[in-house]
């Protein structure tokens, strides 16, 4: 199972790919997109699609796993958050992916064990168990690993309950 | 010019398809789609890709045109708009379709020659100017045939100006 965990956005796009192999946790890739904003939207829409079908070509990646999106103080960028989710949808029946949404209380809870913890409280769970990436990390990031590992850990619940 | 224009949603989008040739505009597709409810979403997301890929190279669109969107009552609903027109924009840059985005104001501006134009004023200006057309049409094909010639107009205009 090869995942990548996603916290899409205009400005910023964090990003992680996590392989469960036996009883490990490997992490392939992390890290950020900033879409030019010079570039007419249709070419950030295009650039931010053709980034991932290269991560999910090269890693073979079979999940996606996002948080569940929340109206904020703008509605037009929350529309375009649409866009770039609405992508990753297609990504998804392209590429024959699972696609799953996390509330980000339970990604919280799936990292922390506890549903209200701080971003800092994730962020230090995430650096004990991946002591090698260099922190401190971007905060979109840190969002995408969590989410990425909420993913794989949930996938795994699932499928005991189905053995 | 072949312009698409559309009013997407994930219970009903209507869509009009215009040429302009010479001093005619010609109405070469128009309709509606209903994405199954039944299938997951990341399915319809890509029916909706697919059925939009098959329509641009059929008719050799040149042009899509669609209207600003504006947060209603629900905002997951809003949300998902956003998967839709992300698919549009998507489809510009992998097509190098121009992508033009209306008011409702100027789309009814556009076709009525009044901006605060009811639905049944811009419904009977299109039934003028394509007697051929069967009514009555779903209000959203409606939607779609006037954004269709916003855009088509618009356009015009715009060269007009450049000349």
């Amino acid at each position: 199972m090869v995942i990548l965990g996603i916290d899409p956005g205009f400005s910023v796009t964090g990003y992680s790919i996590l392989k469960k192999d036996k009883n490990q946790i490997i992490m392939l890739d992390h890290g950020f997109i900033k879409l030019p904003t010079t570039q007419p939207l249709d070419t950030r829409v295009g650039i931010f699609y053709d980034l991932f079908v290269q991560k999910i070509k090269l890693y073979n990646i079979s999940t996606i796993a996002l948080e569940t999106s929340f109206l904020g103080k703008n509605a037009q960028t929350f529309l375009k958050l649409g866009y770039l989710r609405g992508i990753l949808y297609l990504l998804a029946h392209q590429y024959q992916l699972k696609l799953h949404e996390f509330a980000p209380r339970e990604v919280k809870l799936s990292v922390t064990g506890y549903g209200a913890a701080s971003k800092e409280q994730v962020a230090k769970v995430l650096s004990m168990l991946f002591p090698a990436i260099a922190q401190p990390l971007k905060e979109d990031v840190t969002d995408a690993i969590a989410i990425s590992l909420c993913g794989l850990w949930q996938s795994e619940n699932k499928a005991l309950f189905k053995a």
